[in-house]
């Protein structure tokens, strides 16, 4: 019998780095719903997270160099967490679970993101991830105001994507 | 705040869906190792799952519809288990976990799955997802030499996956 419970192999270690749930979830948030500071993750959080919780999670996300925590420009006393090339990196791994969901589990309500997704197919997940790194990478020092004014003039398929969750969201809470 | 714990986020489902990691390591070892009996799964284990676990998993995976359970046509004691359609649409899913850890995992051994998956491409995924369909789709009642007999003659995706993942799993055992 072979043990080991250290086993390298790449899929252990990936189940064994997202650990649980609220780590992917929190992921999510930052991705679909650009949050990026500790209370938008808390108290918009759709699935109700803990803040004891969200604070382990994103202190372990940290570690694992998945997201960066900085200051915000605006406002001194508030950190902003933003995605790292590894943490924007798992977005193709979102995508597959949003497309295995939408194939497979009972769909109680219109799934808009996943519709998006597949229509946009591999060209809007690029498109995606580069507007991820242009909003992430270096340029978390940004208030949220410029952010959004930037997002809502150049980044199509981020704006595609966010407003598909947020209307399945909105529809999911009726 | 809004909180409502049975969210129906798609990500959120799979997440809650898969659990924890033993569920995907069983799926894990039934794609990429072709072990379809419970002694196998448990005996062959890297991690070194313990039974209880993989009982209670396996039973998980079946009322979820990613397996089914019946009966071996050679030993008729004995229950084989077969992934459904929605058992292998999972393995877009676990290659992107194979990509990303082959990308941002410090790479202690050589990655001759992650390597091969890459050459292989879309066309190879195609391949193996259909080879497995061939394999676990209405034909979990044939023995295991059958089984091994017809792989070895005809799926060149799956033997090239499962020798790739095999060396490196034994590479990383030394």
């Amino acid at each position: 019998m072979r043990k080991d419970h250290r086993s390298e192999c790449l899929i252990n270690l990936m189940v064994e780095m997202l650990g649980d749930q609220w780590s992917l979830l929190v992921i999510r948030d930052i991705i679909f719903m650009d949050r990026r500071h500790f209370r938008e993750l808390l108290t918009e959080s759709i699935e109700g997270i803990a803040s004891n919780i969200l604070a382990d999670r994103l202190q372990r996300l940290v570690k694992q160099g998945i997201i960066v925590k900085s200051r915000d420009a605006s406002h001194k006393q508030k950190a902003v967490y933003s995605l790292t090339e590894r943490g924007i990196d798992l977005l193709p791994l979102l995508m597959e679970m949003v497309v295995w969901g939408h194939k497979h589990l009972p769909p109680a309500r219109p799934r808009g993101l996943a519709r998006v997704l597949e229509e946009g197919g591999p060209k809007l997940r690029a498109e995606f991830m580069s507007e991820l790194r242009g909003t992430h990478l270096g340029k978390s020092m940004r208030p949220k105001s410029v952010r959004r004014l930037t997002k809502s003039r150049g980044s199509l398929a981020m704006r595609k994507l966010q407003a598909a969750y947020e209307a399945e969201l909105a529809g999911r809470r009726q």
